[in-house]
């Protein structure tokens, strides 16, 4: 009866009526029920969500380049912007979910509602075709699309690092692994950032490469800056 | 002239027309060129094509997993696979290309031709719209489509070994990074593969730390295969 209520709720918000309930039932199954559960219309939704936000920001923003473009995209799809849809939606309360992930509160865990969300866009294309899943993409994602971040805010370390100093026509900065400790599934990395000119040298660690690379350019990134201030 | 000729050879080869084409031109020019290049419409087409094959691949294979679709999608899509189109589209001729990427033969080179591939995708698609790109799409993938690899051969060596060990219930592998060394931007991992049971260790080194763990579970399939026909 709840779940009645909770789905009855669901299909409000989304202002979306299934014609083959089946796949509702199939998108809102996670996959520690069983084998039939939603990690295939996930797959399907997230290509066509994909899609739909790479074709929007194409249209809406004509003068900007192929990486602002991709930095956009993966500032309005992910994770967490995924898992905050969800929560408008509470679509937690309709999920199925395994005895397991029942009581450790899976239908709260954002990668769970997350993927539930891509999933249900998955059912809709299914349900109704493209025109109908994009439309519903486009409500779900229409305030995201219209505050959109700034561009430079979405930039990592390195890149961030590596402009700064190509606009003064300096070299780039040179990454090196100084070290690996720790044990297996615990490994930290140590890496160096170094350039020439200026001649500046940050050292960091974090659990990956990429982590410890992103860490010596964010420190050496704020000495840069300082030189160039003097 | 030339030029002209193998466009319109191209042209013959897609079975298609720009009703637009300045898009075809900004399709075909390469960003050696200048600011004004084919790098928007990439990002496009490869949203576009991703999805037409997940689409396809989905209603293909009912029964596969998310995990299988995902392998099967990227053996499809990738950047032989797209070259190769290129290659039979004879698309390089057609390419603009600046003075440099000219003269070090950048019209032949894969990841140039490749990524042209997905920008005459966008091209299309903002051309005439979703379904004639999703016609082009299919008619260029037919012969990948109808021939798809056995879908053990897909996975990697990492994932091969583990489910290997699983099938026995033997415990995971371990990977660690027991050095790095050389150079920056020429570095060298040498990665230890090791598992209690059955007892086998392996070491491999490559350019990056999932190559060489790659390596080094390959290795290691190897000798565990042996040991289990014992």
């Amino acid at each position: 009866m709840q779940q009645t209520a909770a789905l009855a709720a669901l299909m409000q918000r989304l202002a979306y009526d299934f014609n083959h309930p089946a796949l509702l039932d199939e998108a809102l199954t996670h996959r520690s029920v069983g084998a039939q559960n939603n990690e295939r219309l996930e797959f399907l939704g997230d290509s066509v969500l994909n899609f739909v936000i790479a074709d929007e920001l194409f249209r809406k923003f004509p003068d900007i380049n192929e990486g602002d473009l991709s930095r956009l995209r993966a500032s309005l799809v992910n994770r967490d912007s995924l898992a905050e849809i969800a929560r408008e939606l509470e679509l937690g309360a309709c999920l199925r979910l395994g005895s397991g992930e029942l009581k450790s509160g899976g239908y709260r865990r954002s990668s769970i509602i997350a993927d539930a969300v891509e999933s249900l866009l998955g059912a809709v294309y299914c349900d109704s075709g493209f025109d109908a899943c994009r439309a519903l993409v486009l409500r779900l994602f229409s305030h995201k699309l219209n505050t959109i971040p700034d561009l430079d805010s979405l930039k990592d370390a390195k890149t961030r690092l590596q402009e700064l100093l190509q606009s003064r026509r300096y070299p780039r900065p040179e990454y090196t692994v100084l070290g690996v400790s720790g044990k297996p599934h615990a490994q930290h990395f140590e890496v160096e950032c170094r350039m020439l000119e200026p001649a500046v040298v940050t050292v960091a660690e974090g659990r990956s490469r990429r982590k410890a690379e992103q860490l010596a350019a964010e420190a050496a990134f704020e000495l840069v800056t300082q030189q160039f201030q003097k």
